[in-house]
């Protein structure tokens, strides 16, 4: 498949338990196991978007352990994981970079909330494989993207994963697993 | 559905980076995102299986702090999933108490490495439908499932996830979400 596909892992603006807007602090391994479907998925790159400079201190110190230092001479197959991901300080910039590489991204949002205006699964690989994209797909940390944000600056959003019951309290990780599953993968 | 599946999550024996066959520490998140799988894709139970005494009394507190304690009033969402854990010694004991409870189960193991006589997932989609179990799936912690343990005690052995490249180093995390939704989901 040709179709320029991006994720990006959002640590604002994301809800709490309470509903309220917050910035989450960075989960080491959210970023592995992202990082890791990113090779496996073959995605262009995945964005750790992180508005705190000390949260993103942390990261880049992670991403020189694994990118260039010590932790990628020992794991050679987590180092070519690790090199997918790029870290940035907003959504804004993330999708200027992919901009500037291949054109304006088409940004889908995903949510554990059911919404009337969701795209299916089956709908959005139809999509993804007439219009090559770029695409970038972005999850939440937290208690998942702010509603509203995803109402202005999303071009869609996919429904929700559902499993064989009503329960939706899947982690990040392994939504991002299964979402990528369903859009990409021919199991 | 009304097939029965649990799922295992071994930590003996299973392999190092050397091929050795060792016995793993727990991961936090491992019990709590397959908990949350668990409950998602409605699992009778998630078995986490863990030879080494000390290491299960730190899952046991684990337990009880989310199965009746302060973390499931916090959060009932994540008590729901947790309540499926189930802690054990071994396979052995947790295979005698699925007997017990419904009929001993057809074992399937799982592996990241191809074998030649691997059960495709369409296949053991379709035969999950047919006999409705009960099924008893196994991942494997640190480097996978000791292969030669696969070959003695399972039923049979499901090829791996392929997504859209040869990269075969997914956390189990996010492993047993895909192979979850392939064999369960309607996505």
């Amino acid at each position: 498949m040709d179709t320029v596909l991006y994720m990006a892992l959002l640590h604002h603006p994301v809800t709490n338990k309470q509903g309220e807007v917050i910035t989450t602090a960075v989960t080491n391994m959210d970023l592995h196991d992202m990082a890791r479907l990113s090779r496996t998925y073959d995605l262009k790159a995945f964005y750790v978007v992180q508005p705190i400079e000390l949260q993103r201190a942390l990261v880049k110190r992670l991403l020189d352990y694994w990118q260039t230092g010590a932790g990628g001479q020992y794991n050679s197959t987590r180092k070519e994981a690790m090199k997918r991901v790029k870290l940035c300080v907003s959504l804004d910039e993330a999708v200027s970079e992919i901009g500037a590489e291949g054109g304006k991204p088409l940004l889908v949002g995903t949510s554990a909330k059911r919404r009337s205006e969701a795209v299916g699964f089956s709908e959005l690989r139809g999509r993804m494989r007439s219009d090559k994209g770029p695409w970038l797909l972005l999850f939440g940390t937290g208690w998942g993207v702010d509603q509203d944000f995803l109402d202005k600056e999303t071009d869609c959003v996919l429904e929700p994963v559902q499993g064989l019951s009503d329960y939706n309290h899947l982690s990040v990780r392994t939504a991002a697993a299964i979402i990528l599953d369903r859009l990409l993968g021919d199991g």
